[in-house]
């Protein structure tokens, strides 16, 4: 795809995301207040069927359909020692999760998710199992310590990879609910990047230990975080300028299908810190996009708290996860399922007082349980 | 059953638990940290499945078979005006549950677990449906602000109910998950008093709103409570006299469940603050039954904070839930699904090393992912 064609999509995707319905909304609201239980009651379920409702256009929202997308990509920045594990898993770890072996493979089996997991751009040569989808931009970002991690054109066509990937898998599988999970060692200092820009947050506060950094490389991390920071000088409000200086191929693709899946009417379930940080690019290029959205979990990283308030949105449970994958999006998916059977499964007050307590029974208000 | 009958099997069921299998748990967690996964990374979800793998004696546990026992009793203390709603609609949730039609059914449902409810004692007549399983010790609590709220030998009856139907229920299912839930209009009083003496609180700090309850009634009920615990003097050694006291009968009964699902080799999933009374209570027969529970949910509560220090157990999640029922327990049941999953789906990085990267695979502490 030429520049033109890249950014006349990007821009036609970010254009169709509408604002979500708010008479469906309202309907559900009721509904859900007229279930046999008291108003609010089921705490953030019903929050999230409502939002369910309005996203679908439809108060008896559909969760059956469900998709985990899984992007990897390796990272220059990776050289510059903030992981401890080295950039040829990336490669393994595409092909243990092609195999089902991995664990957004388990947890998204358990959700009755689908599984798709897409090569952005995986920097060392593995044998590619049929069933990974490999899109390659390039093979890994450049370190973005000493140069921009990939052009503005590399960092659309990856976006445009996720919107395609994304639209396609959507519309083949008829997906309600979309996680969006990564592999890519040495992402979480991207993630922390992205983050310190979009959020205004300094590195020290938002970067983190990912998945088990000792004391000393933490230190390293934060300083390659600032001076990355320091020698692009990158624009919030230039979301692909950004991902361009100190973004991953895998995130921008995140981005990406994130932006596509709201524009396919699909509520869009956010893993973690990585994750995160796509939202937070998705937002920037369409900032109506966070209705759409679910944080699944509170990530150990210190960011993740910034992200969310930036977002505006409540992480929905916080089980200590810092893997990534998408497993934790995964692992609130049959949280999100409760959400709408509520409003399609559950009885309401009227009906069972009429069923149960004629020919005297009591008003609303005094039939709420307990 | 007379009273040397009835206090036999209570004995003899608190000491058929035993302590929780160290070897199982220690070779699940061995198993857990070689996974396709940095050690720890999945977070509560890794220590719930080694919990599962001590509690089943086998470091592949299952937990495909569950079970949400959901026990209904009336409390003489409504008439104490401490809830908004009339204890006739005790009745009503009970036929509701068993009509499938309840928040609990639909969660249940959805989390693949069978749903049974007993009454213990609702106070006023309804037509009861053919599953309702029937074991009423009395006709409701008596009002515990001027009197105890029930004999001795009727909480021991009740506990004996609970013991018995969860039991039964176990031996026919082959339950591995026990949720205990409960519907009893005024419960969250008889709650707030068991909890302000197991855990030495006072009562100003674990009295809550229920599902509602507008501030001038918040005091009144705080002071029903203060004013119960100063009449009764309840000795929290003396667990039987404090259910006697200010308990409920479907209270005694949830403890006695749980001492039995314990027995009987179940994790005890506790719902929201009335199943956590009835934990207090269990944990003040059989301190070694803290170890076979999982806390599913904080509740809305303000003494649930408190419950759980005292039991040293952690909510799973924080969905502001406060309907009860067995709701929150049922929510969470497909994470302690996914808990044993990882123990018996995921690959480990032994396994997959083999197949994705010969002849030189990197160590162990180096293929950490990300």
């Amino acid at each position: 795809m030429n520049p033109t064609d890249t950014n006349t999509l990007i821009q036609e995707t970010i254009a169709s995301i509408r604002p979500i319905d708010g008479a469906a909304m309202k309907k559900a609201s009721e509904r859900m207040d007229g279930l046999l239980k008291p108003p609010g009651s089921l705490g953030r379920l019903e929050e999230i069927g409502i939002r369910l409702a309005g996203i679908q256009g439809n108060h008896q929202p559909k969760a059956k359909e469900k998709l985990s997308l899984v992007f990897a990509a390796s990272h220059g920045v990776a050289e510059e020692g903030v992981s401890m594990t080295p950039s040829s898993v990336d490669g393994i770890m595409v092909r243990a999760i092609a195999a089902g072996k991995a664990g957004i493979n388990v947890l998204a089996r358990r959700a009755g998710a689908e599984v798709r997991v897409i090569d952005v751009g995986v920097s060392e040569p593995y044998e590619e199992p049929e069933n990974v989808v490999v899109q390659r931009v390039r093979r890994g970002t450049a370190n973005f310590l000493k140069e921009t991690a990939m052009t503005e054109h590399e960092a659309a066509q990856a976006l445009v990879v996720g919107i395609t990937t994304a639209k396609n898998a959507i519309q083949e599988t008829g997906a309600k609910i979309v996680g969006i999970g990564e592999m890519g060692i040495g992402n979480t200092t991207a993630a922390a990047a992205l983050t310190s820009v979009f959020t205004d947050s300094d590195p020290a506060l938002v970067t983190g230990a990912g998945t088990g950094l000792p004391e000393d490389a933490l230190r390293r991390k934060i300083r390659v975080v600032r001076d990355s920071l320091a020698l692009h000088q990158p624009n919030p409000e230039n979301p692909l300028g950004v991902l361009s200086a100190v973004g991953g191929l895998e995130i921008a693709a995140m981005a990406g299908a994130m932006l596509a899946a709201a524009s396919e009417g699909a509520l869009v379930v956010v893993d973690g810190f990585i994750s995160g940080s796509a939202a937070l690019c998705a937002a920037a290029f369409a900032p109506m996009i966070r209705e759409r959205m679910v944080l699944s979990h509170l990530s150990v990283e210190p960011g993740h708290k910034a992200m969310a308030a930036a977002l505006e949105l409540r992480p929905l449970v916080n089980l200590g996860f810092r893997l990534g994958e998408g497993t934790g999006s995964a692992a609130v998916m049959p949280l999100i399922e409760d959400a709408a059977a509520l409003l399609t499964e559950m009885g309401t007050l009227e009906e069972e007082l009429v069923a149960f307590a004629p020919p005297e029974h009591p008003s609303k208000q005094e039939t709420q349980t307990k």
